[in-house]
């Protein structure tokens, strides 16, 4: 997280914490007690400026509130503690949507570095998870025409453009893509390689490798998934011309409204989600700019200018605050 | 005050202290040690985040400005520690008129909600103190027609609206709407069953009751008073069609300009009054919508909408926040 | 200060500290050991809600990151413990710039009270370090004509209007405007008593003194240094009608900004220059309406003015806190 | 406790808290939880210099273990807030005894200042519980003749002595001293007026009332007990000239115990069981003589010399800390 | 006092606090006033392990009451921040009669260390207040022949050694020696001059100088008083072969059992007056063996020899902390 | 060393830190820079109750008052935070010393237990540091004839006994037993099998092993030493009837005074050095009791009766502060 944090230009770095067990086998109760003690055993590492806990796999909103809980007990009242958090109790609007958001801002500001809109753009979006379904929304609705999406179930394709609304309300009710009449059934492992514009994987890591590489036909590749091309992947790719946007900063934008929401709860103001998205909006782009300024000073590619910028931030702060004891 | 502050959706509850005495009968010094002596005594169980005094009967900003200063000897600076202070000392532009103001935008947004607008309403103001006049003159500001008011001293009436400015001015030297020649005098008893389109009752509770409920011949009644109606006068006016904008959200324009104050004095930084009025009509605005919403789920009058809305934000935090020890 | 920030109505006061030492003599790791054992000796005076250092003569953003970093060591990150920080660790965007762009905002509120604005006046700016460069540039780009401007190297002139960008230029391949070819030399000693409009002493004190004070040809003198006018000078410019923008008020950019970095770190938001810029037109801006507000209620100068503002200022939230203990 | 407390002359005040629960109807677990919840709502109100909590009824060591850990979690491992732990935790050897032996100590005390001791005075004692049964040994071994006993069970007499040591052991087995072969069973009811020295009141309150007061056959009562003595009995004992030594003197050696273990965990260091039964002696022998001089300058009895001793040092201490705010 | 406390070997150093004014024009309630703002305005400097402040002139037990109760509104109860309280609020016993106290086991370490002891020694005692009678008491029980006292209200002399008790209650009565029928009234300028084996000035600086050196007859100078000698009786005396106990350790028992009543207080448990009695002969006692040891170490007199003792206790320490930052 | 200091009886458990470096290649100030980083890294992790460092291999007094010092900075003077100080600042009387007369008070109390005391008994002590050195010493005062030693440079055997302030005086000439003219040179293998009532293995561990535990003729092995006794040995020498004092009880004196340190820190009171003697008298000889109960309990040797001892105490205050969250 310390470079994906750095590139989004926001004040925070990266750390993990867990517990060993499975939570489907704990009951509700079980789940609370074991959050508690956990966080009566790490309340001194943790706090507004130190290290501020958000959910990730197996842990949701509800957990940030039991951890706030406990947390207060200990510290007073605490908001920006914990990020994550429901609503009711300081979470932030539009964070739900955060992350595919994110993803058509940087899309837009991509395309638009190549004098490209969103509108017009053909869009195969592999994932259709929070992030690729809301992505997928998002770019409907700028006017981008999504030809193809797959998740777990299956993989469904239309070249006037899928009715994603429609769409939606199909996997709510069916929980998946499968059976989906506005469109043809397609095999979900060729969907990487059928034509489009804008290919968007937003499911598992390493799917874009040294098997399916030379056959992608997209034009530019936004990673809303973590590690989705392998290193192998990259360099085919890279000779063919594709675009690669890579995932530390194609997919920062669910970090960035955490960081929002900590900002809000410093503040003790929360923001309409108006503000929220404009907000989001100003980061992605100037990330962009960001990123493509390293590209230029280093003539680099878009993924190595991302790190650049993520490890020189960190360094120059690093150096700043000084050796000396 | 929980209820109002759920509804006006601020992170405050509600809480009250005080000192058994009469401040008219003792001297400044007396009252200033005595507002320390009490503040010793409480500095740990209020605070930014736990508990936040603000002004009430027999104290003001001058009051709050002494608990500040004790408080902060204890704890260090801390002026978001109490609200209601001293605009020198960190109180928040616009406060004076919040309640008033607040009025005014309850009244615009429950009109909309009837495709009508201040400009072309007749208004009664019972109640011509710090709320009752600042909503007479803003509500003549924004082309409504004052038509009638009242105080302890008397009530005046001109159906072609009164002179608020001049009415202010008059006011101001003869302590009272008595004797004011841009109208006639009326019986104060009658005032709130005399014609008009919008009834503000803004001074003590009961006044409408049992007695004079049938005979109000206002559309719309905006509660600027606490408690202004009581229960059967509430059964009669639903009766009648009468539609009550209740107490709980029509006046909480002061606790909630009391928050900005707090955000203000958190932030370090102090607002505009156009940026306090403009976030004042976007809290009221909302607020009306949550209220309005609530009555539609559940099918009932704004009082009860009201009421549904504040204690179903408490339940839901409530819970989230856990049980376990 | 204390009398500066009263003026721009911040919530600060004033006080120096320092240690005698000459830090050209010493290696940088000695700098920041004698920091490191400095901030230790005092990190319980200073602290965001009690004393905010910020940089002056020897020091620099490098040391406000080690203070920073030992200060952390203490109390916890803090960055709005201190001011004037590197941006990378938190200070402002905008900040180097605010001085001059103060004295602009200044001038063009000066001006505007007097029905006419920067295009159009002639300027001369003497002393063009880091205040009189901005100034320039920025008063160049409004369309104003600068045309004379002097450092320590020598003083050049063209009544045209001096080309600021390509000065700038020259200025920092040669350490000084001497040898400038867009303008003809002139005498260092001189340039005060040129004919223009504004005259902005922007170097050092007292340089506008009994022996020249007569011969001055400007309307207006714009103190961007501080005490450029000596109070002989003062009587005898004031007795000639020229209008005289004190230092305590004309200058307060730098620590207007300052402020604002210390706004932003409590805040946890970063804001981007345009908003720094804009935050701190307003606050020039309103700053000369209270001066003049003094100037009118007192009949009296502006220097006077800004002095009287600022002392009532303190003098209230003195006497607002109270005395009893 | 606290006119016990200041006679016994330890810096303790008096306070309760309690939970409305039946201790045996909850499993050892919800008995633990619900002592640490509760614990975390008075953290704060509790502390080694605030106030100092001790096992009462339906607590005992278990449970100030349990506040203790919980404490702990809050202010860090501090042993000194609660008293009457379990040895192995911090508890204060001697502790079980404390009452039992002050009362020996104070009867001793009182006797030599009758030219009396222990050995050789013949002694009842009401009630065989922990206080009575540890008097009873601790009499026995100093050479005092226990002629009689009672508790719930029944009573016990014999006129040469009653082998303690043998009755210690068929309490045990038994319990209750009902079926002792070493005496004659007598009537519990009349064990208070048998023929004794010494009567030990060491059960419940009242016991000693207008009913048989006039039959007491002691010369000296030592009240083991809280308020053994009614007032009207206390009349009658008084014109018989029957000595009695007050329950707030007679029983605080228990109390003073559990001040020895505060010390003893302030100071880190345990004390042997010698060295506790030694202080312990000195506060009961110094607490007699600070009575006895009270009764002389006021001329009163040692109930009145003993209450006038503790508020009298309530009030000059309170008085010393002073009035001003 | 710095030099003192490490003669002494106390963990404490030396400074001094005040206000400018007098006490004497001030009521109780001003003084109490008084006192409590000057401890809020120094409470963060002083505490157990900081500062401890005692009554000097203008301040006694009462004054320290104050500061204790103010100082514990802050930090909580800390009765080891003050010492020198009423001994009902944690104050030491035997602290009044320290200083003298201390004068006596210093003279008798003296005395034995030349073969000598207290019983058969002719005393002149000059200064008569509260170091100088409980002297003057204490060396009369232990069998010393006090032949002279003087006071500000005159001298009295009895070859055969003066009543101490009947002198005692003289002065209690009439407020000074004079006028007392157990000796003759001797001329007070002579009494340092007057034949004796130990001479103790105990009243104020310099009264031994070079006026009187010579004359002096006594073989030893205990200097109960601060500064009695000036350097050039000093030299004088020592030539004569006068053996002079100097004042920072022959005066050092009062602040020894300051730092006795903080022990006591810290360890919250009091000592009663025999064992603080004994700690001090003890301290005392190896005071002089230090001092001693200095003396033939550097072969120097014992005012060196305590001076020494004193700054290398003092730098060591200050060693063995360290240098770098 | 928490077993240790759960046989010891003290409340402290064990825990360890260090840093990769060599001291001897370090200057004296940058081994003062590194322990103060150091410390800045641990400061919250270390104090009066949570853990306490002491000096380990490569740190020594001078180490513990620069960890004290940096330390303070952070949480005020606390020099109960670590122990083995130097005696200047805060370290205890008798520390040097500790671990020698601890052996001593071992071998005495388990003497006693076989009816025999030290005079009369012949001791061999194989090394000759600061341990055996000091228990050699200790031995010879109260009679013991110590008739061999060994170092690394050789050893020495008198059938007479050593003259071990003969051999200490050569020791600090010749840094070693070598050439010690009181005795004859002998194998130092050979030594832990020559002829003697006690073996003190005073060295390093597995010292005593299978090769040579058959051919001991001691009939009692104290283990000064950390492990001398390896396992096999322990089964040789148990079936041989050889009684051996296990180092966890055995060598406990050196971490039992440094408690005494604790203590006195705690106190602000320091012991002489026959109190700490005293006091360690009484934990070794308790210590041997507790060990002997859990023995006859048990049924086994004193080794596992030791560990025994330990354990269960750990075990039993752990079950005490209890598992509900």
């Amino acid at each position: 997280m310390t470079w994906k944090t750095a590139v989004a230009n926001i004040p925070y770095g990266g750390a993990k914490g867990g517990i060993g067990c499975n939570p489907g086998e704990l009951s509700v109760s079980e789940l609370e007690r074991l959050t508690r003690v956990f966080t009566q055993k790490i309340h001194d590492l943790i706090g507004v400026q130190i290290d501020v806990p958000a959910p990730d796999m197996g842990t949701g909103p509800q957990t940030m509130a039991w951890i706030l809980d406990e947390y207060s007990k200990f510290h007073g009242y605490s908001p920006a503690t914990v990020t994550g958090k429901p609503i009711d109790l300081g979470g932030s609007l539009g964070r739900d949507a955060a992350t595919g958001r994110g993803v058509l801002f940087a899309t837009e500001a991509l395309l638009k570095e190549h004098g490209k809109c969103i509108a017009g753009q053909r869009f195969i979006i592999q994932g259709f998870g929070n992030v690729g379904s809301w992505a997928a929304q998002l770019i409907s609705e700028e006017g981008g025409k999504v030809v193809a999406v797959s998740d777990v179930t299956g993989a469904i394709k239309n070249e006037k453009g899928l009715d994603i609304t429609a769409l939606m309300n199909h996997v709510k009710e069916n929980h998946g893509v499968k059976g989906f009449h506005g469109g043809d059934a397609v095999d979900p492992n060729s969907i990487l390689v059928e034509d489009c514009d804008v290919l968007i994987p937003a499911a598992l890591g390493g799917v874009i490798n040294r098997e399916n590489a030379k056959d992608i036909r997209a034009k530019f590749i936004i990673e809303a998934a973590n590690h989705p091309t392998d290193p192998e992947a990259d360099e085919i790719l890279a000779k063919k011309g594709v675009v690669i946007l890579p995932d530390i900063y194609a997919n920062s934008g669910g970090v960035t409204v955490s960081y929002f929401e900590w900002v809000q709860n410093i503040q003790g103001f929360m923001w309409d989600e108006e503000k929220v998205n404009a907000e989001l909006h100003k980061y992605m782009t100037r990330g962009l700019r960001g990123v493509k300024d390293m590209c230029r000073t280093h003539n680099c590619d878009l993924r190595m200018g991302a790190f650049t910028l993520g490890v020189s931030r960190v360094a120059r702060a690093t150096l700043l605050r000084g050796w000396e004891a």
